[in-house]
């Protein structure tokens, strides 16, 4: 893959997000199941093209993270999308152990309920 | 549903996105195809709850915007998740007709190939 050629096809739109100029990337398993979203700037997206593994934008330590770098969680890319305005990325990756820096597969762990607020579960998510 | 009580109980992280104080709301069908992605101010989580058909914020037009309202295309919400930051909310809805105003199911519909850039598809999704 040229890099830098992919990139300039996808024309993608940055937005201004605290400060950055960034687009949406939302992560799931080859079981459609959502494990996060987070940001990446052109750099982050140059690495996980470049290096096969995801790489996001920290916008509380700002700076580039490559997911799993202390976890060892480290997400390999299989294929991605892009939306239909170009603002975000639909990444599909082999994740390694769990999404969340919590301890749980998706970072989508908490349900909303009427009565309880949130509500821990894993019910939505299946790692079969 | 309270939704004043709920909302304060998500404990939402508001980010400041192209000058407007803004969530993340990714937006799947029941089989797990993520649709859409938008953002949402405080009102259009208010008017999601409240109605229980997706409300989204509208960064190029500046104002709320109830999902399908032109098209028909309406999202009626089943239930929803939080993220472990806070800053974007999953929407599990039911679509009805398509989620993009370019006439897809999924507004992902652009996967990327190596040779060729942006290849419209509709592989990944599944409406069965």
């Amino acid at each position: 893959m040229n890099v830098e050629e992919t990139i300039k096809k996808l024309n993608l739109k940055f937005r201004d997000i605290d400060g950055e100029r960034l687009i949406l990337a939302i992560t799931c398993d080859g079981n459609k199941n959502v494990l996060m979203v987070a940001f990446m700037n052109e750099e982050a997206l140059k690495k996980t093209l470049e290096t096969g593994y995801m790489h996001y934008y920290s916008t509380s330590r700002k700076k580039l993270w490559r997911k799993g770098e202390e976890s060892g969680n480290v997400q390999k890319l299989i294929k991605f999308y892009r939306d239909c305005d170009g603002d975000a990325l639909l990444f599909i990756v082999e994740q390694k152990g769990v999404a969340c820096h919590e301890g749980y597969y998706s970072c989508f762990h908490y349900k909303i309920e009427d009565d309880d607020g949130l509500k821990i579960t894993e019910e939505y998510y299946s790692k079969g």
